[in-house]
Protein backbone atom coordinates (compact mmCIF):
# COMPACT_ATOMS: atom_id res chain seq x y z
CA UNK A 1 0.00 0.00 0.00
CA UNK A 2 2.90 2.48 0.17
CA UNK A 3 3.47 2.50 -3.05
CA UNK A 4 -0.10 3.39 -3.78
CA UNK A 5 0.47 6.08 -1.26
CA UNK A 6 3.79 7.36 -2.83
CA UNK A 7 2.10 7.40 -6.60
CA UNK A 8 -1.63 8.40 -6.05
CA UNK A 9 -1.90 12.37 -5.78
CA UNK A 10 -5.06 13.63 -6.04
CA UNK A 11 -6.22 10.68 -7.67
CA UNK A 12 -3.85 11.34 -10.17
CA UNK A 13 -1.12 8.32 -10.93
CA UNK A 14 1.79 10.55 -10.73
CA UNK A 15 4.60 7.93 -11.53
CA UNK A 16 2.57 7.36 -14.93
CA UNK A 17 1.74 11.53 -15.05
CA UNK A 18 6.02 11.96 -15.32
CA UNK A 19 6.17 9.15 -17.48
CA UNK A 20 3.69 10.60 -20.22
CA UNK A 21 5.06 13.78 -19.63
CA UNK A 22 9.04 12.37 -20.19
CA UNK A 23 7.91 10.48 -23.09
CA UNK A 24 6.26 13.32 -25.16
CA UNK A 25 8.97 15.36 -24.44
CA UNK A 26 11.11 12.96 -26.23
CA UNK A 27 8.14 12.14 -28.80
CA UNK A 28 5.56 15.55 -28.69
CA UNK A 29 4.13 13.86 -32.14
CA UNK A 30 2.58 11.95 -29.49
CA UNK A 31 0.91 14.79 -27.44
CA UNK A 32 -1.26 15.51 -31.29
CA UNK A 33 -4.89 14.31 -29.73
CA UNK A 34 -7.99 15.11 -31.63
CA UNK A 35 -11.83 15.08 -29.71
CA UNK A 36 -14.69 14.54 -31.34
CA UNK A 37 -18.51 15.48 -31.05
CA UNK A 38 -21.49 14.54 -33.62
CA UNK A 39 -25.38 16.26 -32.63
CA UNK A 40 -28.13 15.66 -33.70
CA UNK A 41 -31.16 17.59 -33.87
CA UNK A 42 -34.29 15.97 -32.19
CA UNK A 43 -36.78 18.65 -31.91
CA UNK A 44 -37.11 22.49 -31.24
CA UNK A 45 -34.51 23.57 -28.71
CA UNK A 46 -33.24 19.63 -27.62
CA UNK A 47 -30.66 17.73 -29.78
CA UNK A 48 -28.23 15.20 -28.58
CA UNK A 49 -24.28 14.66 -28.77
CA UNK A 50 -22.55 11.32 -28.54
CA UNK A 51 -19.23 11.28 -27.54
CA UNK A 52 -16.75 8.59 -27.40
CA UNK A 53 -13.70 8.05 -30.27
CA UNK A 54 -11.18 10.17 -30.25
CA UNK A 55 -7.48 10.29 -31.98
CA UNK A 56 -4.61 9.97 -29.18
CA UNK A 57 -0.45 9.31 -29.50
CA UNK A 58 -0.62 8.42 -32.70
CA UNK A 59 -3.68 6.05 -33.19
CA UNK A 60 -7.77 5.96 -32.57
CA UNK A 61 -8.50 5.09 -29.06
CA UNK A 62 -9.94 1.60 -28.04
CA UNK A 63 -10.46 1.43 -24.44
CA UNK A 64 -13.84 3.90 -24.12
CA UNK A 65 -16.09 1.48 -23.41
CA UNK A 66 -19.53 2.91 -24.21
CA UNK A 67 -20.42 6.13 -25.33
CA UNK A 68 -21.23 9.75 -23.36
CA UNK A 69 -24.71 10.62 -24.52
CA UNK A 70 -25.36 14.45 -23.60
CA UNK A 71 -28.81 16.37 -24.03
CA UNK A 72 -28.96 19.80 -24.32
CA UNK A 73 -32.23 22.48 -24.36
CA UNK A 74 -33.36 25.66 -23.04
CA UNK A 75 -35.42 26.86 -20.50
CA UNK A 76 -39.08 28.16 -20.86
CA UNK A 77 -38.21 31.88 -21.24
CA UNK A 78 -35.89 30.37 -24.60
CA UNK A 79 -38.78 28.47 -25.98
CA UNK A 80 -37.39 25.24 -24.87
CA UNK A 81 -38.58 22.65 -22.24
CA UNK A 82 -35.49 22.27 -20.26
CA UNK A 83 -34.71 19.04 -21.65
CA UNK A 84 -31.16 19.56 -20.72
CA UNK A 85 -29.00 22.08 -19.49
CA UNK A 86 -28.07 25.04 -22.35
CA UNK A 87 -25.55 25.56 -24.50
CA UNK A 88 -24.09 28.39 -22.63
CA UNK A 89 -24.52 26.15 -19.21
CA UNK A 90 -22.17 23.56 -20.67
CA UNK A 91 -19.57 25.72 -21.74
CA UNK A 92 -19.10 26.87 -18.40
CA UNK A 93 -19.26 23.48 -17.44
CA UNK A 94 -16.16 23.10 -19.78
CA UNK A 95 -14.37 25.98 -18.67
CA UNK A 96 -14.78 24.96 -15.09
CA UNK A 97 -14.00 21.44 -15.46
CA UNK A 98 -10.99 22.31 -17.69
CA UNK A 99 -9.46 24.51 -15.01
CA UNK A 100 -10.27 22.30 -11.69
CA UNK A 101 -8.27 19.38 -13.95
CA UNK A 102 -5.83 21.58 -14.79
CA UNK A 103 -5.19 22.63 -10.88
CA UNK A 104 -5.58 18.73 -9.39
CA UNK A 105 -3.01 17.74 -12.50
CA UNK A 106 -0.44 20.47 -11.84
CA UNK A 107 -0.86 19.82 -7.71
CA UNK A 108 -0.28 16.09 -7.73
CA UNK A 109 2.81 16.97 -9.95
CA UNK A 110 4.08 19.63 -7.30
CA UNK A 111 3.41 17.81 -4.52
CA UNK A 112 0.65 19.60 -3.50
CA UNK A 113 -2.33 17.21 -1.48
CA UNK A 114 -5.88 18.45 -2.36
CA UNK A 115 -8.59 18.60 -0.05
CA UNK A 116 -11.18 20.57 -2.29
CA UNK A 117 -11.52 22.34 -5.58
CA UNK A 118 -14.99 24.36 -5.61
CA UNK A 119 -15.61 26.73 -7.95
CA UNK A 120 -18.67 29.58 -9.47
CA UNK A 121 -19.09 30.33 -13.48
CA UNK A 122 -21.08 32.91 -14.35
CA UNK A 123 -21.79 34.34 -17.94
CA UNK A 124 -23.56 37.40 -18.98
CA UNK A 125 -25.07 37.15 -21.92
CA UNK A 126 -27.50 39.68 -24.08
CA UNK A 127 -29.57 36.99 -26.09
CA UNK A 128 -30.92 39.04 -28.62
CA UNK A 129 -27.43 37.08 -30.62
CA UNK A 130 -28.65 33.73 -29.41
CA UNK A 131 -31.98 34.34 -30.44
CA UNK A 132 -31.02 34.23 -34.00
CA UNK A 133 -32.66 37.33 -35.63
CA UNK A 134 -31.27 40.82 -34.52
CA UNK A 135 -27.73 41.19 -36.13
CA UNK A 136 -26.43 42.40 -32.97
CA UNK A 137 -25.21 41.93 -30.19
CA UNK A 138 -23.01 38.73 -31.13
CA UNK A 139 -24.40 35.44 -29.38
CA UNK A 140 -21.73 34.80 -26.85
CA UNK A 141 -20.78 35.99 -23.53
CA UNK A 142 -20.28 39.46 -22.55
CA UNK A 143 -18.18 37.95 -19.37
CA UNK A 144 -17.29 35.63 -17.82
CA UNK A 145 -16.85 35.00 -14.20
CA UNK A 146 -14.79 32.82 -12.50
CA UNK A 147 -13.52 31.99 -8.48
CA UNK A 148 -12.19 28.94 -7.35
CA UNK A 149 -12.16 28.29 -3.63
CA UNK A 150 -8.93 25.21 -3.03
CA UNK A 151 -7.76 24.12 -0.18
CA UNK A 152 -5.01 21.61 0.56
CA UNK A 153 -2.17 20.63 2.78
CA UNK A 154 0.17 23.30 0.92
CA UNK A 155 0.99 27.19 2.13
CA UNK A 156 -1.94 29.47 0.66
CA UNK A 157 1.45 31.04 -1.67
CA UNK A 158 1.94 27.65 -2.61
CA UNK A 159 -2.57 26.74 -3.42
CA UNK A 160 -2.07 30.44 -5.04
CA UNK A 161 0.91 29.04 -7.40
CA UNK A 162 -0.89 25.77 -8.37
CA UNK A 163 -3.93 27.74 -9.38
CA UNK A 164 -2.40 30.73 -11.45
CA UNK A 165 -0.38 27.91 -13.33
CA UNK A 166 -3.37 26.06 -13.90
CA UNK A 167 -4.84 29.27 -15.43
CA UNK A 168 -1.95 30.29 -17.23
CA UNK A 169 -2.12 27.29 -19.11
CA UNK A 170 -6.11 28.05 -20.29
CA UNK A 171 -6.86 29.68 -23.77
CA UNK A 172 -6.55 33.13 -23.39
CA UNK A 173 -10.70 35.24 -23.62
CA UNK A 174 -12.40 38.10 -22.15
CA UNK A 175 -13.01 36.47 -18.83
CA UNK A 176 -11.85 37.96 -15.46
CA UNK A 177 -10.67 35.40 -13.61
CA UNK A 178 -10.78 35.42 -9.29
CA UNK A 179 -9.55 33.51 -6.83
CA UNK A 180 -10.08 33.03 -3.80
CA UNK A 181 -7.60 30.07 -1.72
CA UNK A 182 -7.50 28.90 1.71
CA UNK A 183 -4.94 26.93 3.19
CA UNK A 184 -5.01 23.38 4.41
CA UNK A 185 -7.58 22.90 7.11
CA UNK B 1 -55.15 21.60 -34.71
CA UNK B 2 -54.57 24.17 -37.25
CA UNK B 3 -53.49 26.68 -34.61
CA UNK B 4 -50.90 24.58 -33.13
CA UNK B 5 -49.60 23.51 -36.52
CA UNK B 6 -49.41 27.75 -37.73
CA UNK B 7 -47.79 28.48 -34.87
CA UNK B 8 -45.48 25.85 -33.38
CA UNK B 9 -42.18 25.08 -36.55
CA UNK B 10 -39.21 22.99 -35.51
CA UNK B 11 -40.86 22.52 -32.34
CA UNK B 12 -40.60 26.26 -31.64
CA UNK B 13 -43.28 28.51 -30.92
CA UNK B 14 -43.29 30.91 -33.24
CA UNK B 15 -46.01 33.33 -32.12
CA UNK B 16 -43.81 33.23 -28.95
CA UNK B 17 -40.56 33.85 -30.33
CA UNK B 18 -41.80 37.07 -32.52
CA UNK B 19 -43.48 37.92 -29.45
CA UNK B 20 -40.14 37.37 -27.45
CA UNK B 21 -38.72 39.42 -29.60
CA UNK B 22 -41.19 42.36 -30.30
CA UNK B 23 -40.64 42.26 -26.39
CA UNK B 24 -37.04 42.61 -26.31
CA UNK B 25 -36.77 45.40 -28.88
CA UNK B 26 -38.79 47.92 -27.02
CA UNK B 27 -37.36 47.13 -23.90
CA UNK B 28 -33.81 45.72 -24.16
CA UNK B 29 -32.06 45.18 -21.02
CA UNK B 30 -34.77 42.46 -20.66
CA UNK B 31 -32.29 40.48 -23.12
CA UNK B 32 -29.46 40.41 -19.83
CA UNK B 33 -28.94 37.02 -18.72
CA UNK B 34 -26.80 35.50 -16.54
CA UNK B 35 -25.91 31.56 -16.71
CA UNK B 36 -24.11 29.85 -13.74
CA UNK B 37 -22.30 26.73 -13.08
CA UNK B 38 -20.98 25.54 -9.89
CA UNK B 39 -18.38 22.59 -9.56
CA UNK B 40 -16.54 20.89 -7.34
CA UNK B 41 -14.05 17.83 -7.42
CA UNK B 42 -14.47 14.53 -6.73
CA UNK B 43 -11.18 12.59 -7.10
CA UNK B 44 -8.14 13.00 -10.00
CA UNK B 45 -10.39 14.35 -13.42
CA UNK B 46 -13.40 13.34 -11.85
CA UNK B 47 -15.25 16.80 -11.36
CA UNK B 48 -18.96 17.40 -11.28
CA UNK B 49 -21.05 20.38 -12.20
CA UNK B 50 -24.71 21.49 -10.95
CA UNK B 51 -26.93 24.19 -12.99
CA UNK B 52 -30.03 25.30 -12.09
CA UNK B 53 -30.67 28.99 -11.10
CA UNK B 54 -29.99 31.93 -13.86
CA UNK B 55 -31.24 35.50 -14.10
CA UNK B 56 -33.40 36.37 -17.06
CA UNK B 57 -35.73 38.81 -18.26
CA UNK B 58 -35.13 41.16 -15.04
CA UNK B 59 -35.35 38.90 -12.30
CA UNK B 60 -33.83 35.41 -11.12
CA UNK B 61 -35.96 32.06 -12.99
CA UNK B 62 -38.29 30.12 -10.70
CA UNK B 63 -39.37 27.77 -13.42
CA UNK B 64 -37.08 25.11 -13.63
CA UNK B 65 -37.72 22.33 -11.43
CA UNK B 66 -34.42 20.64 -10.84
CA UNK B 67 -30.86 21.13 -11.09
CA UNK B 68 -28.67 19.07 -14.05
CA UNK B 69 -25.95 17.22 -12.75
CA UNK B 70 -22.89 16.63 -15.28
CA UNK B 71 -20.04 14.86 -14.72
CA UNK B 72 -16.67 15.55 -16.34
CA UNK B 73 -13.74 13.31 -16.59
CA UNK B 74 -10.42 12.00 -18.83
CA UNK B 75 -10.38 8.82 -20.82
CA UNK B 76 -6.53 6.66 -19.46
CA UNK B 77 -4.03 7.83 -21.37
CA UNK B 78 -5.11 11.00 -19.80
CA UNK B 79 -4.79 9.70 -16.61
CA UNK B 80 -8.79 9.24 -15.70
CA UNK B 81 -11.37 6.43 -15.81
CA UNK B 82 -13.96 7.96 -18.21
CA UNK B 83 -15.89 9.12 -15.52
CA UNK B 84 -17.88 11.92 -18.40
CA UNK B 85 -16.59 13.22 -21.39
CA UNK B 86 -13.80 16.07 -20.82
CA UNK B 87 -13.62 18.93 -20.80
CA UNK B 88 -12.73 19.58 -24.58
CA UNK B 89 -15.68 17.36 -25.67
CA UNK B 90 -17.94 19.48 -23.16
CA UNK B 91 -16.66 22.18 -25.42
CA UNK B 92 -17.50 20.75 -28.81
CA UNK B 93 -21.03 20.23 -27.54
CA UNK B 94 -21.57 23.63 -26.19
CA UNK B 95 -20.90 24.65 -30.03
CA UNK B 96 -22.79 21.85 -31.93
CA UNK B 97 -25.26 22.62 -29.76
CA UNK B 98 -25.38 25.82 -29.63
CA UNK B 99 -25.23 26.26 -33.88
CA UNK B 100 -28.03 23.55 -33.83
CA UNK B 101 -30.42 25.61 -31.53
CA UNK B 102 -29.81 28.74 -33.96
CA UNK B 103 -30.11 27.24 -36.82
CA UNK B 104 -33.61 25.34 -35.95
CA UNK B 105 -34.63 29.23 -34.40
CA UNK B 106 -33.63 30.99 -37.39
CA UNK B 107 -35.10 28.06 -39.55
CA UNK B 108 -38.19 28.77 -37.52
CA UNK B 109 -38.33 32.26 -37.68
CA UNK B 110 -37.93 32.16 -41.52
CA UNK B 111 -40.53 29.92 -42.01
CA UNK B 112 -38.50 26.61 -42.76
CA UNK B 113 -39.72 23.65 -41.79
CA UNK B 114 -36.68 21.58 -40.89
CA UNK B 115 -36.34 17.69 -41.28
CA UNK B 116 -32.59 16.76 -40.08
CA UNK B 117 -30.10 18.53 -38.38
CA UNK B 118 -26.95 16.62 -37.76
CA UNK B 119 -22.95 17.89 -37.16
CA UNK B 120 -19.77 16.45 -36.62
CA UNK B 121 -17.41 18.76 -34.42
CA UNK B 122 -13.81 17.83 -34.23
CA UNK B 123 -11.27 19.50 -32.08
CA UNK B 124 -7.63 19.52 -32.69
CA UNK B 125 -5.46 20.25 -29.60
CA UNK B 126 -1.41 19.00 -28.48
CA UNK B 127 -1.81 18.12 -24.94
CA UNK B 128 1.03 19.30 -23.71
CA UNK B 129 -0.87 22.35 -22.76
CA UNK B 130 -3.46 20.44 -20.87
CA UNK B 131 -1.56 18.43 -18.64
CA UNK B 132 -0.07 21.42 -16.93
CA UNK B 133 3.55 21.34 -16.78
CA UNK B 134 5.40 22.40 -20.26
CA UNK B 135 4.99 26.29 -20.69
CA UNK B 136 3.65 25.79 -24.17
CA UNK B 137 1.61 25.13 -26.12
CA UNK B 138 -1.27 26.50 -24.47
CA UNK B 139 -4.90 24.69 -23.36
CA UNK B 140 -6.56 24.83 -25.97
CA UNK B 141 -7.93 23.61 -29.22
CA UNK B 142 -5.37 24.11 -32.28
CA UNK B 143 -8.44 23.95 -34.87
CA UNK B 144 -11.88 23.08 -34.23
CA UNK B 145 -13.70 21.64 -37.72
CA UNK B 146 -17.21 22.14 -38.05
CA UNK B 147 -19.49 20.39 -40.03
CA UNK B 148 -23.05 20.58 -40.97
CA UNK B 149 -25.69 18.28 -42.78
CA UNK B 150 -29.13 20.30 -42.89
CA UNK B 151 -32.09 19.23 -44.34
CA UNK B 152 -35.95 20.79 -45.12
CA UNK B 153 -38.34 21.84 -47.38
CA UNK B 154 -36.92 24.84 -48.38
CA UNK B 155 -34.19 25.18 -51.81
CA UNK B 156 -30.78 24.83 -50.93
CA UNK B 157 -30.13 28.31 -51.09
CA UNK B 158 -32.48 29.29 -48.41
CA UNK B 159 -31.04 26.46 -46.71
CA UNK B 160 -27.59 27.89 -47.10
CA UNK B 161 -28.88 31.51 -45.66
CA UNK B 162 -30.19 29.60 -42.71
CA UNK B 163 -26.85 27.85 -41.37
CA UNK B 164 -24.90 31.17 -42.39
CA UNK B 165 -27.30 33.56 -40.25
CA UNK B 166 -26.65 30.83 -37.49
CA UNK B 167 -22.80 30.42 -38.00
CA UNK B 168 -22.85 34.61 -37.99
CA UNK B 169 -24.28 35.35 -35.03
CA UNK B 170 -21.50 33.09 -33.27
CA UNK B 171 -18.36 33.89 -31.46
CA UNK B 172 -15.49 34.50 -33.45
CA UNK B 173 -13.03 31.91 -33.05
CA UNK B 174 -10.19 30.73 -34.95
CA UNK B 175 -12.24 27.91 -35.91
CA UNK B 176 -12.64 26.89 -39.88
CA UNK B 177 -16.82 26.24 -40.42
CA UNK B 178 -17.30 23.87 -43.19
CA UNK B 179 -21.39 22.78 -44.26
CA UNK B 180 -22.58 20.49 -46.33
CA UNK B 181 -26.67 20.83 -46.89
CA UNK B 182 -28.99 19.00 -49.02
CA UNK B 183 -32.41 20.31 -49.74
CA UNK B 184 -35.54 18.79 -48.46
CA UNK B 185 -36.21 15.14 -48.79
Amino acid sequence: MTVITDTIRNGVDTEKLFATLDLIKVQPELAKFQFRATNHWIDGAHNRSTIKAFYAAGGEDTTRSEEFVIDAGEPAILLGSDTGANPAEYLLHALAACLTTSIVYVAAARNVQLTSVESVLTGDMDVRGALGVDEEPRNGFERIGVAFRVTGNAPEAKLREVVERAQSAQPSTTWSPTASRSPSR
